[in-house]
Protein backbone atom coordinates (compact mmCIF):
# COMPACT_ATOMS: atom_id res chain seq x y z
CA UNK A 1 0.00 0.00 0.00
CA UNK A 2 0.70 3.16 -0.15
CA UNK A 3 1.91 3.99 3.52
CA UNK A 4 3.93 1.32 3.31
CA UNK A 5 5.84 2.67 0.61
CA UNK A 6 6.29 6.06 2.21
CA UNK A 7 7.34 4.19 5.88
CA UNK A 8 10.16 2.26 3.87
CA UNK A 9 11.21 5.46 2.14
CA UNK A 10 11.36 7.22 5.59
CA UNK A 11 14.66 6.90 7.59
CA UNK A 12 16.38 8.40 10.41
CA UNK A 13 17.75 11.60 8.65
CA UNK A 14 21.12 12.65 9.76
CA UNK A 15 21.62 15.86 7.13
CA UNK A 16 18.99 18.23 6.36
CA UNK A 17 19.39 20.83 3.56
CA UNK A 18 17.82 23.68 5.28
CA UNK A 19 15.09 24.24 2.84
CA UNK A 20 11.67 25.20 4.31
CA UNK A 21 8.87 22.33 4.90
CA UNK A 22 5.45 24.37 3.21
CA UNK A 23 3.25 25.59 6.66
CA UNK A 24 0.33 23.31 4.69
CA UNK A 25 2.35 20.04 5.48
CA UNK A 26 3.50 21.04 9.00
CA UNK A 27 -0.02 21.68 9.65
CA UNK A 28 -1.37 18.43 8.24
CA UNK A 29 1.56 16.65 10.38
CA UNK A 30 0.47 18.78 13.15
CA UNK A 31 -2.97 17.73 12.94
CA UNK A 32 -2.07 14.04 12.51
CA UNK A 33 -0.37 14.26 15.95
CA UNK A 34 -3.35 15.71 16.99
CA UNK A 35 -5.32 13.17 15.70
CA UNK A 36 -3.87 10.29 18.03
CA UNK A 37 -5.61 8.77 19.90
CA UNK A 38 -4.33 9.11 23.62
CA UNK A 39 -5.69 7.11 26.84
CA UNK A 40 -8.81 8.65 28.38
CA UNK A 41 -8.32 11.15 25.39
CA UNK A 42 -6.76 13.47 27.98
CA UNK A 43 -3.95 14.41 25.02
CA UNK A 44 -1.21 14.80 28.01
CA UNK A 45 0.97 16.94 26.29
CA UNK A 46 2.17 19.64 24.16
CA UNK A 47 3.96 20.08 21.06
CA UNK A 48 6.19 22.88 20.53
CA UNK A 49 7.24 24.45 16.98
CA UNK A 50 10.63 25.68 16.99
CA UNK A 51 11.75 28.04 13.85
CA UNK A 52 13.87 30.56 15.49
CA UNK A 53 17.39 30.14 14.66
CA UNK A 54 19.17 31.30 18.17
CA UNK A 55 16.89 28.61 19.86
CA UNK A 56 17.54 25.85 17.56
CA UNK A 57 21.20 26.24 18.15
CA UNK A 58 21.21 26.15 21.52
CA UNK A 59 18.96 22.99 21.05
CA UNK A 60 21.95 22.02 19.10
CA UNK A 61 24.46 22.45 21.65
CA UNK A 62 22.63 20.06 24.35
CA UNK A 63 21.37 17.46 21.66
CA UNK A 64 25.19 15.60 20.80
CA UNK A 65 25.68 18.78 18.03
CA UNK A 66 23.35 17.39 16.02
CA UNK A 67 23.42 19.33 12.44
CA UNK A 68 19.87 18.62 12.04
CA UNK A 69 18.30 20.62 14.67
CA UNK A 70 19.88 23.72 13.10
CA UNK A 71 19.24 22.17 9.44
CA UNK A 72 15.80 21.37 9.73
CA UNK A 73 12.90 23.58 8.64
CA UNK A 74 10.48 23.05 11.95
CA UNK A 75 12.03 21.26 15.07
CA UNK A 76 9.00 19.80 17.31
CA UNK A 77 9.38 19.00 20.93
CA UNK A 78 7.09 16.33 22.05
CA UNK A 79 6.78 17.90 26.09
CA UNK A 80 4.08 15.58 28.20
CA UNK A 81 2.62 16.81 31.19
CA UNK A 82 5.10 16.56 34.47
CA UNK A 83 1.51 14.75 36.27
CA UNK A 84 -2.00 14.02 36.35
CA UNK A 85 -3.97 17.40 37.95
CA UNK A 86 -7.67 17.62 39.22
CA UNK A 87 -7.59 20.93 36.71
CA UNK A 88 -6.26 19.31 33.53
CA UNK A 89 -8.30 16.40 33.69
CA UNK A 90 -11.46 18.25 34.35
CA UNK A 91 -10.60 20.66 31.26
CA UNK A 92 -10.36 17.78 28.92
CA UNK A 93 -13.91 16.11 30.52
CA UNK A 94 -15.39 19.68 30.27
CA UNK A 95 -14.13 19.89 27.21
CA UNK A 96 -15.61 17.37 25.71
CA UNK A 97 -19.12 17.37 26.99
CA UNK A 98 -19.12 20.94 25.62
CA UNK A 99 -18.23 19.65 22.13
CA UNK A 100 -20.98 16.48 22.37
CA UNK A 101 -23.72 18.77 23.85
CA UNK A 102 -24.28 16.41 26.31
CA UNK A 103 -23.43 15.14 29.91
CA UNK A 104 -23.86 11.10 30.79
CA UNK A 105 -24.08 9.51 33.38
CA UNK A 106 -20.93 7.08 32.21
CA UNK A 107 -19.01 9.65 31.35
CA UNK A 108 -18.99 11.40 34.53
CA UNK A 109 -18.61 8.26 36.06
CA UNK A 110 -15.17 7.38 34.03
CA UNK A 111 -14.38 11.09 35.05
CA UNK A 112 -14.27 10.70 38.73
CA UNK A 113 -12.90 7.50 38.40
CA UNK A 114 -9.53 9.16 36.87
CA UNK A 115 -10.27 12.15 39.60
CA UNK A 116 -10.05 9.52 42.00
CA UNK A 117 -6.88 7.92 41.05
CA UNK A 118 -4.71 9.76 38.36
CA UNK A 119 -3.26 13.21 41.20
CA UNK A 120 -2.98 11.13 43.83
CA UNK A 121 -0.47 8.79 42.09
CA UNK A 122 3.34 9.57 41.80
CA UNK A 123 4.32 12.45 39.67
CA UNK A 124 7.08 10.34 38.08
CA UNK A 125 4.37 7.62 37.44
CA UNK A 126 1.71 9.71 35.71
CA UNK A 127 4.86 11.50 33.90
CA UNK A 128 5.90 7.77 32.58
CA UNK A 129 2.03 7.53 31.46
CA UNK A 130 1.97 11.07 29.45
CA UNK A 131 4.94 10.57 28.05
CA UNK A 132 3.91 7.05 26.12
CA UNK A 133 0.98 8.99 24.87
CA UNK A 134 3.07 11.95 23.67
CA UNK A 135 5.35 8.80 21.26
CA UNK A 136 1.75 7.95 20.27
CA UNK A 137 1.38 11.28 18.74
CA UNK A 138 5.14 11.62 17.63
CA UNK A 139 4.80 8.27 15.64
CA UNK A 140 1.69 9.63 14.22
CA UNK A 141 3.63 12.12 13.27
CA UNK A 142 6.33 10.70 11.62
CA UNK A 143 4.42 8.87 9.50
CA UNK A 144 1.87 11.91 8.41
CA UNK A 145 5.50 13.47 7.43
CA UNK A 146 6.47 10.33 5.33
CA UNK A 147 3.07 10.60 3.67
CA UNK A 148 3.90 13.95 3.13
CA UNK A 149 7.57 13.46 1.60
CA UNK A 150 8.86 15.37 4.35
CA UNK A 151 11.86 13.84 6.46
CA UNK A 152 12.30 13.50 9.60
CA UNK A 153 14.57 12.52 12.61
CA UNK A 154 13.27 10.29 15.45
CA UNK A 155 15.79 12.09 18.54
CA UNK A 156 15.80 11.17 22.19
CA UNK A 157 19.65 12.27 22.29
CA UNK A 158 19.03 15.68 23.92
CA UNK A 159 19.39 16.63 27.51
CA UNK A 160 15.74 16.98 29.01
CA UNK A 161 16.35 19.15 31.93
CA UNK A 162 18.14 21.79 29.61
CA UNK A 163 16.07 21.38 27.08
CA UNK A 164 13.18 22.35 29.39
CA UNK A 165 15.22 24.74 30.60
CA UNK A 166 15.39 27.03 27.24
CA UNK A 167 12.04 26.31 26.39
CA UNK A 168 10.80 26.95 30.00
CA UNK A 169 8.62 24.28 30.08
CA UNK A 170 8.59 23.20 33.94
CA UNK A 171 7.11 26.38 34.99
CA UNK A 172 4.43 25.48 32.51
CA UNK A 173 3.78 21.85 34.13
CA UNK A 174 5.84 20.51 31.12
CA UNK A 175 8.79 17.90 30.65
CA UNK A 176 10.26 17.17 27.22
CA UNK A 177 10.16 13.76 25.90
CA UNK A 178 11.57 13.61 22.67
CA UNK A 179 12.08 15.64 19.52
CA UNK A 180 11.22 15.43 16.06
CA UNK A 181 13.28 17.55 13.30
CA UNK A 182 11.31 17.98 10.28
CA UNK A 183 12.78 19.19 6.50
CA UNK A 184 14.51 17.73 3.52
CA UNK A 185 17.24 15.32 3.18
CA UNK A 186 20.66 16.19 2.10
CA UNK A 187 21.44 12.98 0.81
CA UNK A 188 25.13 13.62 -0.40
CA UNK A 189 26.37 14.50 2.82
CA UNK A 190 24.02 12.26 5.11
CA UNK A 191 25.74 8.85 5.82
CA UNK A 192 22.81 7.15 6.80
CA UNK A 193 21.37 7.75 3.44
CA UNK A 194 22.11 4.95 1.53
CA UNK A 195 22.61 2.49 3.97
CA UNK A 196 19.93 -0.54 4.01
CA UNK A 197 17.53 -0.25 6.24
CA UNK A 198 17.66 -3.01 8.85
CA UNK A 199 14.73 -5.05 10.47
CA UNK A 200 14.33 -7.52 12.41
CA UNK A 201 12.99 -10.83 10.51
CA UNK A 202 9.28 -10.99 11.21
CA UNK A 203 9.86 -14.39 13.28
CA UNK A 204 11.63 -12.54 15.70
CA UNK A 205 9.28 -9.82 15.63
CA UNK A 206 5.93 -11.71 15.71
CA UNK A 207 4.78 -14.53 17.26
CA UNK A 208 1.04 -15.91 15.77
CA UNK A 209 -1.51 -17.67 18.11
CA UNK A 210 -3.92 -19.31 16.39
CA UNK B 1 -4.43 14.17 2.20
CA UNK B 2 -6.06 10.96 2.24
CA UNK B 3 -3.89 10.03 5.54
CA UNK B 4 -5.48 12.31 7.67
CA UNK B 5 -9.15 11.47 6.01
CA UNK B 6 -8.19 8.18 7.54
CA UNK B 7 -7.40 9.21 10.73
CA UNK B 8 -10.43 11.16 10.94
CA UNK B 9 -12.53 7.99 9.85
CA UNK B 10 -10.34 5.75 13.00
CA UNK B 11 -11.90 5.97 16.17
CA UNK B 12 -11.05 3.86 19.38
CA UNK B 13 -13.90 1.11 18.44
CA UNK B 14 -16.00 -0.28 21.33
CA UNK B 15 -18.21 -2.84 19.26
CA UNK B 16 -16.68 -4.82 16.58
CA UNK B 17 -18.92 -7.19 14.76
CA UNK B 18 -16.36 -10.40 14.53
CA UNK B 19 -15.93 -10.26 10.44
CA UNK B 20 -12.28 -11.91 9.94
CA UNK B 21 -9.87 -9.26 8.79
CA UNK B 22 -8.11 -10.70 5.39
CA UNK B 23 -4.40 -11.63 6.15
CA UNK B 24 -2.48 -9.33 4.14
CA UNK B 25 -4.24 -6.22 5.48
CA UNK B 26 -2.75 -7.84 8.89
CA UNK B 27 0.84 -8.37 7.18
CA UNK B 28 0.61 -4.96 6.17
CA UNK B 29 -0.18 -3.35 9.56
CA UNK B 30 2.63 -5.84 10.92
CA UNK B 31 5.33 -4.14 8.34
CA UNK B 32 4.21 -0.34 9.20
CA UNK B 33 4.91 -1.46 12.96
CA UNK B 34 7.97 -3.26 12.27
CA UNK B 35 8.89 -0.10 9.70
CA UNK B 36 8.75 2.47 13.02
CA UNK B 37 11.70 3.56 13.91
CA UNK B 38 12.97 3.04 17.25
CA UNK B 39 16.04 4.26 19.68
CA UNK B 40 19.21 2.93 18.04
CA UNK B 41 17.51 0.54 15.64
CA UNK B 42 16.73 -1.87 18.73
CA UNK B 43 13.65 -2.98 18.33
CA UNK B 44 13.24 -3.86 21.56
CA UNK B 45 9.39 -5.39 21.74
CA UNK B 46 7.77 -8.37 20.31
CA UNK B 47 4.14 -8.58 18.58
CA UNK B 48 1.87 -11.33 19.68
CA UNK B 49 -0.95 -11.95 17.39
CA UNK B 50 -4.05 -13.75 19.22
CA UNK B 51 -6.63 -15.16 16.96
CA UNK B 52 -7.23 -18.57 19.16
CA UNK B 53 -10.79 -18.10 21.19
CA UNK B 54 -10.27 -19.40 23.90
CA UNK B 55 -6.83 -17.43 24.64
CA UNK B 56 -9.00 -14.00 23.77
CA UNK B 57 -11.88 -15.20 26.32
CA UNK B 58 -8.52 -15.45 29.38
CA UNK B 59 -7.43 -11.88 28.16
CA UNK B 60 -10.66 -10.30 28.38
CA UNK B 61 -11.55 -11.63 31.54
CA UNK B 62 -8.21 -9.76 32.76
CA UNK B 63 -8.71 -6.65 30.65
CA UNK B 64 -12.33 -5.17 31.92
CA UNK B 65 -14.61 -7.39 30.06
CA UNK B 66 -14.26 -5.21 27.31
CA UNK B 67 -16.03 -7.38 24.08
CA UNK B 68 -13.87 -6.80 21.47
CA UNK B 69 -11.26 -8.45 23.36
CA UNK B 70 -13.08 -11.60 21.65
CA UNK B 71 -15.11 -9.66 19.00
CA UNK B 72 -12.27 -8.51 17.17
CA UNK B 73 -10.38 -10.53 14.48
CA UNK B 74 -6.40 -10.62 15.45
CA UNK B 75 -5.97 -9.39 18.90
CA UNK B 76 -1.56 -7.67 19.01
CA UNK B 77 0.02 -7.64 21.77
CA UNK B 78 2.88 -5.32 22.33
CA UNK B 79 5.08 -6.46 24.68
CA UNK B 80 8.38 -5.02 25.15
CA UNK B 81 11.86 -6.30 26.86
CA UNK B 82 11.81 -6.80 30.28
CA UNK B 83 15.52 -4.98 29.88
CA UNK B 84 18.13 -3.97 28.14
CA UNK B 85 20.95 -7.12 28.11
CA UNK B 86 24.31 -6.98 25.96
CA UNK B 87 23.05 -10.63 24.15
CA UNK B 88 19.83 -8.39 22.55
CA UNK B 89 22.17 -5.59 21.67
CA UNK B 90 24.43 -7.14 19.96
CA UNK B 91 21.93 -9.53 17.76
CA UNK B 92 20.50 -6.32 16.35
CA UNK B 93 24.72 -5.11 15.76
CA UNK B 94 25.48 -8.11 14.22
CA UNK B 95 22.37 -8.38 12.21
CA UNK B 96 23.11 -4.88 10.69
CA UNK B 97 26.52 -5.50 9.99
CA UNK B 98 25.33 -8.58 8.16
CA UNK B 99 22.32 -6.82 6.07
CA UNK B 100 24.66 -4.13 5.31
CA UNK B 101 27.75 -6.59 4.57
CA UNK B 102 30.26 -4.23 6.34
CA UNK B 103 31.19 -3.13 9.75
CA UNK B 104 32.51 0.50 10.40
CA UNK B 105 34.24 2.13 13.28
CA UNK B 106 31.90 4.69 14.59
CA UNK B 107 28.88 1.71 14.71
CA UNK B 108 31.31 -0.99 16.56
CA UNK B 109 31.63 2.44 18.83
CA UNK B 110 28.13 3.25 19.04
CA UNK B 111 27.62 -0.52 20.04
CA UNK B 112 30.48 -0.05 22.67
CA UNK B 113 28.85 2.76 23.85
CA UNK B 114 25.38 0.87 24.40
CA UNK B 115 27.24 -1.97 26.12
CA UNK B 116 28.74 0.06 28.32
CA UNK B 117 25.85 2.08 29.36
CA UNK B 118 22.46 -0.02 29.00
CA UNK B 119 23.06 -3.49 30.83
CA UNK B 120 24.12 -1.82 33.57
CA UNK B 121 21.20 0.33 34.02
CA UNK B 122 17.87 -0.68 36.45
CA UNK B 123 15.79 -2.98 34.46
CA UNK B 124 12.77 -1.03 35.46
CA UNK B 125 14.92 2.31 33.59
CA UNK B 126 15.25 -0.26 30.47
CA UNK B 127 11.96 -1.35 29.95
CA UNK B 128 10.37 2.11 30.56
CA UNK B 129 12.68 3.10 27.34
CA UNK B 130 11.46 -0.10 25.52
CA UNK B 131 8.01 0.46 26.27
CA UNK B 132 7.84 3.64 24.66
CA UNK B 133 9.98 2.46 21.06
CA UNK B 134 6.67 -0.28 21.88
CA UNK B 135 4.54 2.52 21.47
CA UNK B 136 5.69 3.91 18.82
CA UNK B 137 5.25 1.18 16.14
CA UNK B 138 1.86 0.44 18.21
CA UNK B 139 1.16 3.57 16.99
CA UNK B 140 2.24 3.18 13.41
CA UNK B 141 0.03 -0.09 13.26
CA UNK B 142 -2.89 2.08 14.27
CA UNK B 143 -2.14 4.50 11.51
CA UNK B 144 -1.89 1.52 9.29
CA UNK B 145 -4.88 0.03 10.38
CA UNK B 146 -6.97 3.25 9.51
CA UNK B 147 -5.18 3.41 5.88
CA UNK B 148 -7.00 0.06 5.31
CA UNK B 149 -9.79 0.34 6.73
CA UNK B 150 -9.10 -1.64 9.84
CA UNK B 151 -10.83 -0.43 12.72
CA UNK B 152 -8.77 -0.86 15.96
CA UNK B 153 -9.01 -0.46 19.82
CA UNK B 154 -6.11 1.11 21.38
CA UNK B 155 -6.22 -0.30 25.00
CA UNK B 156 -4.43 -0.10 28.12
CA UNK B 157 -6.92 -1.29 30.57
CA UNK B 158 -5.49 -4.95 31.09
CA UNK B 159 -3.86 -6.40 33.95
CA UNK B 160 -0.39 -6.53 32.32
CA UNK B 161 1.27 -9.10 34.89
CA UNK B 162 -1.86 -11.66 34.32
CA UNK B 163 -1.99 -11.03 30.38
CA UNK B 164 1.93 -12.42 30.80
CA UNK B 165 1.16 -15.28 33.06
CA UNK B 166 -1.77 -16.09 30.05
CA UNK B 167 1.11 -15.52 27.51
CA UNK B 168 3.97 -16.57 29.23
CA UNK B 169 5.78 -13.72 28.15
CA UNK B 170 7.80 -13.04 31.64
CA UNK B 171 9.64 -16.30 30.67
CA UNK B 172 10.74 -14.88 27.17
CA UNK B 173 11.68 -11.80 28.69
CA UNK B 174 8.71 -9.69 27.67
CA UNK B 175 6.59 -7.63 29.75
CA UNK B 176 3.23 -6.84 28.11
CA UNK B 177 2.84 -2.79 27.68
CA UNK B 178 -0.35 -2.20 25.33
CA UNK B 179 -2.88 -4.21 23.02
CA UNK B 180 -4.49 -3.61 19.41
CA UNK B 181 -7.87 -5.34 19.06
CA UNK B 182 -8.31 -5.53 15.23
CA UNK B 183 -11.42 -5.45 13.06
CA UNK B 184 -14.43 -4.17 11.86
CA UNK B 185 -16.86 -1.55 13.92
CA UNK B 186 -20.23 -2.71 14.77
CA UNK B 187 -21.76 0.54 14.62
CA UNK B 188 -25.45 -0.14 15.85
CA UNK B 189 -24.07 -1.06 19.52
CA UNK B 190 -21.03 1.12 19.74
CA UNK B 191 -21.76 3.67 22.01
CA UNK B 192 -18.98 5.71 20.78
CA UNK B 193 -19.36 5.32 17.72
CA UNK B 194 -21.71 8.25 16.60
CA UNK B 195 -19.91 10.69 19.03
CA UNK B 196 -17.91 13.33 17.85
CA UNK B 197 -14.19 13.19 17.85
CA UNK B 198 -12.88 15.68 20.38
CA UNK B 199 -9.62 17.49 20.21
CA UNK B 200 -7.97 20.50 22.25
CA UNK B 201 -8.07 23.32 20.41
CA UNK B 202 -4.85 23.95 18.15
CA UNK B 203 -3.60 26.60 20.09
CA UNK B 204 -4.15 24.43 23.51
CA UNK B 205 -1.97 21.83 21.89
CA UNK B 206 0.84 23.51 19.78
CA UNK B 207 2.77 26.54 20.79
CA UNK B 208 4.90 28.32 17.97
CA UNK B 209 8.33 29.59 18.61
CA UNK B 210 9.58 31.48 15.85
Amino acid sequence: MELLDKLNWRYATKAMNGEKVPQEKIDAILEAASLAPTSSGLQPFEILVVTNPEIKKKIRAIAWDQSVVTDCSHLLVFAAWDTYTQERINKVFDLTNEKRGFKSEGFENYRQKLLSHYPQREAEENFNHAARQAYIAFSQAIAAAAFEGVDSTPMEGFDEAALDEILNLRGKGLKSCVILPLGYRDTENDWLAGLVKVRKSKEDLVTVIN
